[in-house]
């Protein structure tokens, strides 16, 4: 049965198009970590940038060029000669590289952008996959917005091409525009019609404008394509380009269906979501699916009653498969026992009925309160009734001056090992979350390795509660700290605070103070 | 030509399978505004809520059954005699209602949740049809988990709910699993085949766990279905349903394709968005079709460029159908020097070449900095250089202390129209962005009128920029600004002393002070 499986090459153009997603733009160092990332997650290709765009990105595509040796490297160019001249010289050092121009088909963009006859387009596209086709044998042609083009004059555009050595066709549906069946019977007529259509392979680019990219890589493999472009978390201009991890997702929950398969890596997936998320400044909606937090949430009690009983009377997919960790599930006002039970059952914390019905209890008013309840929480509430091993660390005051002066402060007085010894410790910062983190850094040793926190209100009321979310890496591992509070810069103290016990609790680090001559009493 | 299109009637299922969205639970008070809005969008069936779940659920299902009589109302329930009775009698003042019942139909949910034969399941399904078909004429009747079940079986199924008197058939991807040619087929199958099926109307619920929620509902048009079930924003259990505004812009976008059309007013559907984001918690991401906040971004030059030209080019939805305002339209690095000069005409403001030159530079500074720059702030940076109208209320000072004392303080100290009296102001809140919120509305009289406020952090360093979004009504209409700072909390004042500003410049309100007395100095 594999051998009948359709191989997909899955085409990166996250640091391409998905950076031109606005505010997601990427320093060049940047790239490289997330262009590491996705090779190990398995991409085919990568995208890294638009080399003649400025001289950082030249020097981003020059370098992932040399870095990345498994990988094969496109370099992106319009039908221009300096384009293509940029692109070429930057991926000299590529173990594996191809050549990726592109021009617009439609007469939209033909008469009111380009200003020129399809005539024209022809003679440019033919030039120009002349002129790289001496330096590059692998090039893909994409007759962008191909899918509002006249289909007549994309297949002669394409026999143009073919015959000038381009060896993948592209064929974009730029604007979000077609719909699935249109770009099944796109891609059959040009395979079949263009003179030497059989001869090359076919790649799809689909925006999600009218959410249907993912649909239409998919029925652009039914017609033939067996490269789709993707990028992470869907990013890119507007609403963005096929999301890597829905397509792959599909097509791996949905082989039977599909007869296709790709060379990715589904642990990777939710790790290189996040790291993508995080350099590009770009939040995933709660309802994203596969990534987002809620992707593989039960709210329903029919559902998570099912759930308890076989995971796949409501699971297609094991999010733990993708590298995302059960306990990341959160819980709100409609879990019911059974789920407080068995999540508080996987942080090894059993309780008797009496206990659950305390726990349950003060779970639902929190519930009522925020709407939703961290696991940090919830263990709390429990450890509260049970007196599990203590925090080696507790905030016991925090006092932070922010505003318009130049600097912000926050002092923070910190219990270590439920000693009787209270230490207080202060900082400044540019923000008062940076004082905070500061502060809390000179006082847990363990908290240096900071990774990350987000903050966002939890409601658009003035009184809402804002939650914080942290991560620290120690010894290796990551540790998550979360905390809901009316008080933002609070929430952001207690969820550090709460990944660095978890992290001196698991791994069994001392919790004997860093630097106490900086301590403030 | 309007003759031969299929109507399609819009469900909405917001307030019930939505609600089921972790976190996302709705006060019943906020469902009635959130269900008027809806009603002014125009959909065709509401269903408001799981009667037999709660007190409070049926009491809401009640009120919004008497007071929109516009809009037929579906009681949900599962095939039990107690939900259909309270389904029957919250609906009961309803001008147009019906009884929508569920019950599962795949192998895998009878074998493990239900623990019923399917021979039982369909002695169930009938006897419950014929049950509440004595109280109410149209009967939905939804077949669970429709897609991964036997075709036989569904079809066995729906022929008896049929004989029964069920009216309209459901056909869930409960767990969006399905491809969108299996759902075409499927439609097609129970309609041609099922005893009956050509007498009643067809529905699609569509979940979108792997990204093809609005395919699935366009391919189930395709099979027969005329009506779809949505939600506002895609919200839902997991990653949520077939979002109304993609289907709805996917099929206004694409009547020639599909030749359909629905009844919803496209102008209504941002701000029905941005209501349920608000009431439920769920912020919108930033590249979610229609709606997010890059929707209609374009940060690549050649797409700028070409917006310019015409605005076809590059986009197929013209936003401000919808109710989006163009200048919500963010800029970023990638603007360019047209891109601003446009921007800042929409504001009236005119400026010289050498003046543009200046306000492009150190747009791009702030924009390398902070990624995006907003509006207000490209308005501040043209306002220094071009001297507009000065701002009539200036933050020359806040201080704020929070942590972990009971109230947080905020002094705000503004100075007036340009004057020379400034005055400060005190208050105190349960968090620091409450006690700010308190203290400006003693400053400012129009900023009593607050609405919302979002805050987050942009990116995830400990020396991150936070975001703030604040909006105020003054005289019936909104005032949004914006602000990033690296202080989150100074961002949450600036923010909202622009609203203030926007608000007074443009409605010409006085700007005498409120209540003196509570002055701190």
């Amino acid at each position: 049965m594999t051998n009948d499986m359709k191989k997909i090459q899955i085409f990166d153009t996250t640091l391409r198009d998905g950076e031109q997603s606005p505010g997601a733009s990427l320093a060049p160092e940047r790239k490289i970590i997330i262009a590491r990332q996705l090779a190990k997650l398995g991409i085919d290709v990568l995208e890294p940038g638009f080399p003649v765009s400025s001289p950082g990105e030249f020097a981003a595509v020059q370098q992932i060029s040399r870095e990345l040796q498994t990988v094969e490297i496109a370099g992106f160019a319009r039908a221009v000669k300096a384009d293509i001249d940029a692109a070429v010289k930057a991926t000299q050092d590529a173990a594996h590289r191809r050549l990726h121009l592109f021009i617009s088909s439609s007469d939209i963009h033909l008469n009111h952008q380009l200003r020129k006859s399809r005539d024209e387009v022809v003679q440019i596209a033919r030039k120009m996959v002349a002129y790289g086709k001496q330096f590059v044998d692998e090039i893909e042609f994409s007759a962008m917005d191909s899918t509002r083009s006249g289909r007549d004059f994309v297949i002669q555009l394409v026999e143009a091409v073919i015959a000038e050595g381009a060896t993948i066709i592209n064929l974009p549906d730029t604007l979000g525009y077609a719909m699935p069946d249109e770009v099944t019977e796109l891609f059959q007529a040009v395979r079949k019609q263009a003179r030497g259509g059989e001869t090359v392979r076919y790649s799809a680019h689909n925006h999600n404008d009218l959410g249907l990219a993912v649909a239409n890589s998919i029925a652009a493999i039914k017609g033939g394509a067996t490269q789709i472009e993707v990028t992470v978390n869907g990013i890119g201009e507007r609403a963005g380009n096929c999301s890597l991890e829905e397509l792959v997702m599909a097509i791996e929950t949905r082989k039977d269906a599909l007869q296709a398969e790709t060379n990715i890596q589904v642990k990777e997936i939710y790790q290189t979501s996040r790291l993508v998320s995080r350099a590009m400044n770009f939040p995933i909606a709660y309802n994203k699916p596969i990534v987002g937090r809620n992707a593989f949430q039960h709210e329903s009690g029919i559902h998570q009653d099912g759930l308890l009983k076989n995971r796949s009377t409501y699971e297609i997919m094991d999010p733990e498969a993708m590298g995302i960790s059960r306990n990341m599930i959160i819980l709100g006002k409609h879990s019911g026992r059974h789920a407080i039970k068995h999540r508080l059952s996987e942080y090894s914390i059993v309780l008797t009925d009496e206990q659950l019905q305390d726990v349950y209890d003060r779970f639902k008013e929190r519930a009522d309160e925020q709407k939703i309840v961290t696991d940090d929480e919830l263990i709390r509430i429990a450890g509260d009734l049970t007196q599990t091993q203590p925090d080696p660390y507790v905030l016991v005051d925090l006092q932070v001056h922010s505003g318009t002066q130049r600097s912000r402060t926050a002092t923070v007085t910190i219990r270590e090992n439920e000693g009787s010894e209270e230490n207080a410790y202060i900082a400044i910062g540019a923000g008062p979350v940076e004082a905070v983190i500061h502060a809390i850094q000179q006082a847990i040793p363990v908290a240096a390795e900071f990774e990350d926190l987000e903050l966002h209100s939890l409601s658009t009321g003035e009184d809402a509660h804002g939650e914080a979310v942290v991560s620290i890496i120690h010894e290796g591992q990551r540790f998550r700290g979360t905390s809901i509070h009316k008080d933002i810069i609070l929430a952001a103290a207690q969820a550090y605070i709460s990944a660095c016990n978890q992290a001196v609790m698991t791994t069994g680090s001392s919790t004997v103070s860093g630097s106490k001559d900086q301590k403030a009493n």
